[in-house]
């Protein structure tokens, strides 16, 4: 799970956070959040942040003519969620050099700011065909190029 | 919500039942399966009753250039199920002349045979141009005279 | 489905709207809202209600010892939600003398302004020993005296 | 995510395999199965190595005053699932000598064999107090007596 950083670039991170609210669907019967829900709140907040830094939501993947499947997941969960609770869904996006998209998420309680969970995602790019793009797409060369980013 | 019944068919009806088990996931804070999961076991029993009457599944349909989105869903909760519990969907097709599919299901307690929900479904036939089919397709025409159903 | 309405009245009915977005999880491989999601979006919508016309949110009712569990729920599709689409879950109270509680549900696509489904649902009272209340219990006299409706 | 492995135990590791199949409601608009949805497969075959494997499924540890939240877990997506495909989940216990439950998992399509994902798992001790407990519960160790494991 190591990620190498450019621990030297002044540059500020491309982060967004997205606030979401605990649906009574999402919570178990121990009555906090069902762990495997916390893959929905991380694509709330992975699409949140693809559409505050244009370029990288959904929809825009799509038309450039690719899909960004997830290849790896990693989920901490460190303090639940409760039903009706809001929460703050923090995505920050991880520099590389490799044909891979990475984020990290950091998801915290409203009420007191504690960290509900942390996690990360790294994405990979496949084009029309169905082939896995080993090389950044043009489209993903722009994104970076436009919003500063390596 | 009345459906024709041909009451003077000696047929046995095509019914199909089908077992699931209640998963953690799918238990709200009540205890209970959550109301909405219920739509998923009804769809487990309509895919396996797509399966037994050969011809139906979905990826049968799919296969004859067809989709056949819900239109109309109707449930009644009677009694709870719980977690890890065993439970049946019996699935019973709905004889109608219209360019439809409508099913009937009754969900039962595998412990007391309790009847957990009732629902109905009714689905239309969509070609791939995406335009809905007034009257019913050669396939499932076929479908029909194969399972001796009006 | 037939349900009395007090058709005399004058009384505005209590109606409350929500604004949801569609999840790339809730779209299936027709690319549109998968049907059992919109009971994800009826309780949306429920929940929003209950918070607007203070007293009938689910930690309302779980604060006044009860439980309020779906008995009967009805669904009509009418057109495709997308990935990523805004919609609208419009939410009506509709009166009843029974101890019972009944919404109605108007989910349009913001785009257009047109219908995407339409439902309604009923809910039974359950006390703290797990008994269904025949008549209504006081914490939901109290809300409607406050609301001023039947 | 590396852990201990008593490499010299000859004991044969503590291994159970379910069968499971991709419902509809599974599949996302790539067509395969949404990457969120391992969670509930991983959760499938925890829950089956518990009851395989007597005194640890879900209301087991419930009926010994415990629950076993999920702390940590980690997926590698290999290969897509399809719908109404036929996959296996093997469940692997990990021994550990701290308060935790650990679990490997291995989800193969049925058709080739072919790996789709794997994964881990951490769950930690809570009692009937909401405390985490430190030290191994006392139903525990008799579970990894019973089944000679560490």
């Amino acid at each position: 799970m190591k990620r190498k950083r450019n621990i030297l670039s002044a540059d500020p991170a491309l982060v967004h956070t997205v606030r979401i609210k605990v649906r009574f669907s999402e919570v178990d019967s121990m009555r906090v959040v069902w762990h495997g829900e916390y893959v929905r709140y991380f694509e709330d907040g992975r699409e949140a942040f693809g559409e505050h830094f244009a370029g990288l939501s959904y929809r825009d993947i799509h038309a450039s003519g690719y899909t960004t499947p997830i290849v790896e997941m990693h989920v901490e969960y460190k303090r639940p969620l409760h039903v009706a609770e809001h929460a703050t869904v923090e995505t920050r996006y991880v520099p590389t050099e490799a044909a891979k998209i990475c984020f990290e998420y950091v998801i915290r309680r409203e009420t007191d700011g504690a960290v509900a969970a942390i996690g990360t995602t790294t994405q990979v790019f496949v084009n029309d065909r169905g082939e896995m793009e080993l090389s950044m797409p043009e489209f993903f060369k722009e994104w970076k190029r436009r919003w500063n980013v390596l």
